[in-house]
């Protein structure tokens, strides 16, 4: 017998966090009697006059939300990170090498995406998800101004630690770079001094060859399982052009970046019949005191990690060996295109609406 | 005002793996409308016929367990890791630097703690504990022959992706060495180099000292929560002699970690009255082909990763910033630390039993 990649086991390699993770396909006949989570399909109320992210609503602190009727920012209430903090100089705080801290500065901010509490992306007009993207930028510039790393993510669903439903992101902006970025910088600055050109383009290329992964594409941007998902229905966006920030977009591929935003949520809502739960964010050339730094090796990209392994109900638990050892999963990433692939590209509720 | 841990985000690092963690102690008074975890307390039966791991119960494959009266071991009936899988030889498999991968080989056990289902190790008695001690030294030394890496964990509670109330545990070995030991190993390594002490040994004495994180100690072994703890109530087992493996403990030893695990699951449960849920496991030195290298930079340790952050119903959502940034927690790991050392040593159902 020949080894096979959707019957035998194997190691994985990401090589932009030097990372392996364990693929174990014949796994996915195991049967699941654990843990399975509640579905909320309690109809959203399109307005609410006691959800703090409405338009025109005052927030526990007091303060009261603009009119918006596009996208609204303001700063989180309850933030991790304060622009504001005393120096470190006690001697009592001295830095040892087993013990050591950074005082950290940087600010949290709430972003909504549109005045609605009931639409989300795959069911907004590409006009609105287009006023997303320019925000997204709008602060990246803002933000990045002063911070070396600033972080867009959005929690989707009760499932991803999201309280509320109102559709919104948040933006955490740092002093710091965080493990991540700064893991991914190192391994693209690599690969870029070998081989002159950045580590994600060469990727996508190739991806663009195999068509083994690829989720959906259109004339600016790609969707891919990535070689090395984690997550079992994890994708990866990422422009076809050499892009280092998101401000480098031209309007086309902001027009085209809408476009396939929709059909990528689209087809991840349709895969379940559910409204799709993920953390998604965006990874770039770092900002602040790092912008003036060569940043080429450098490609934009946002990944979609959603938590669902086989239904609405039932998630892929990263616990003990995950933790303690190294990722695994037991669809290949080829397996997890292919059934995103042939999701329909109209959403099951187009109906409704 | 003077920079002050309980009172300023910072972000610290921790010297096993290299990362960083982001520490917000005054995002605490943050409230939580999210989502919440059910407590499923209704009564377990000590056995269950329908529970494959009950003793002399026939599993869904057919096999029939033992009547075992201790511990009990078999092979997972959907391990994630197989023995034997055929050589990747085939033209199109070939190893592409963006698209990596390696065949692994392994095997995954299960290992149940004791006969009754309704027992959790701090209701144990110490000499039941001491069996599942020998009993992992057991396997530890059987697998460790063959794979150069076998990981021992625990997933406890229906939160942790545990589908079985009955007290037991999982090893999984494999033909590589996952990620997480790989780069403990490194920077285990490293220190060693520099120092010519264990990393872990020198970290145990300082805390010693520092007298600000210790939660259980005894005569050959210390419970912390780390400087550098990611999780809510992470903690961290070492022993307090330079120990490479669990087969090198002594009989002293021995007897002594059964007594800290009690003490420290004591504690656990208490903490918020629950059967209190965690993803534990256990590192040192590598085996297989890699037993016979020096290894003295290791130092034993287990980990408890326990997902809880204000009460039995509401945990700690390690999603968007966590997986695209850095890990973040709320309460520093003094404050954490605290809270467990103030739990009373009795059990609070043990007048129940
Ligand atoms: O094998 P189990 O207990 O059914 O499965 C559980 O633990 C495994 C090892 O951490 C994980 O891969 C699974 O996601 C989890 O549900
Ligand atoms: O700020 P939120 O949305 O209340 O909080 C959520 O997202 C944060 C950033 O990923 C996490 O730190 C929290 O654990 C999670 O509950």
């Amino acid at each position: 017998m020949e080894f096979n990649f959707t019957e035998h086991q194997h190691v994985r390699y990401n090589p932009l966090k030097g990372e392996w993770i364990l693929v174990s396909p014949h796994r996915l006949k195991r049967p699941w009697s654990g843990q399975v989570e509640s579905t909320h399909e309690d109809p959203i109320p399109p307005f609410d006059p006691s959800n703090p992210l409405c338009p025109g609503v005052k927030r526990p602190n007091g303060e009261i939300n603009a009119q918006y009727d596009s996208t609204f920012v303001f700063e989180n209430d309850f933030p991790a990170l304060l622009p504001d903090i005393p120096e470190a100089s006690n001697a009592s705080q001295t830095n040892e090498e087993l013990f050591k801290f950074e005082p950290a500065r940087g600010t949290c901010r709430v972003m909504c995406f549109h005045p609605r509490s009931d639409l989300t992306v795959p069911l907004m007009s590409i006009e609105e998800i287009k006023a997303i993207i320019h925000e997204w930028i709008k602060q990246g510039v803002e933000l990045g101004d002063k911070y070396d790393w600033v972080q867009i993510f959005e929690n989707k669903g009760a499932i991803m630690g999201c309280s509320n439903p109102h559709p919104h992101c948040q933006i955490w902006a740092s002093s710091f770079m965080p493990n991540e970025p700064r893991i991914k910088d190192l391994y693209q600055r690599e690969y870029y001094e070998t081989h002159s050109r950045p580590l994600l383009l060469d990727y996508v290329n190739a991806e663009l060859k195999k068509q083994e992964r690829i989720v959906v594409q259109n004339s600016h941007w790609i969707v891919v399982v990535p070689w090395w998902a984690t997550w079992p229905f994890e994708t990866l966006l990422v422009p076809l052009r050499h892009v280092i920030r998101m401000c480098d977009l031209t309007s086309e591929e902001i027009d085209s970046l809408a476009e396939i935003m929709k059909r990528l949520t689209i087809k991840y809502d349709n895969l379940f019949r559910t409204s799709f739960p993920y953390s998604m964010g965006w990874h770039g050339a770092p900002t602040g005191r790092k912008a003036h730094s060569n940043n080429q090796h450098w490609q934009l990209h946002a990944m979609y990690y959603p938590p669902l392994l086989r239904s609405s109900t039932v998630k892929k638990f990263m616990v003990g060996y995950e933790m303690l050892g190294q990722a695994q999963r037991d669809l290949t990433a080829e397996q997890a295109a292919h059934k995103l692939v042939s999701q329909p590209e109209v959403h099951y509720k187009a109906d409704e609406n």
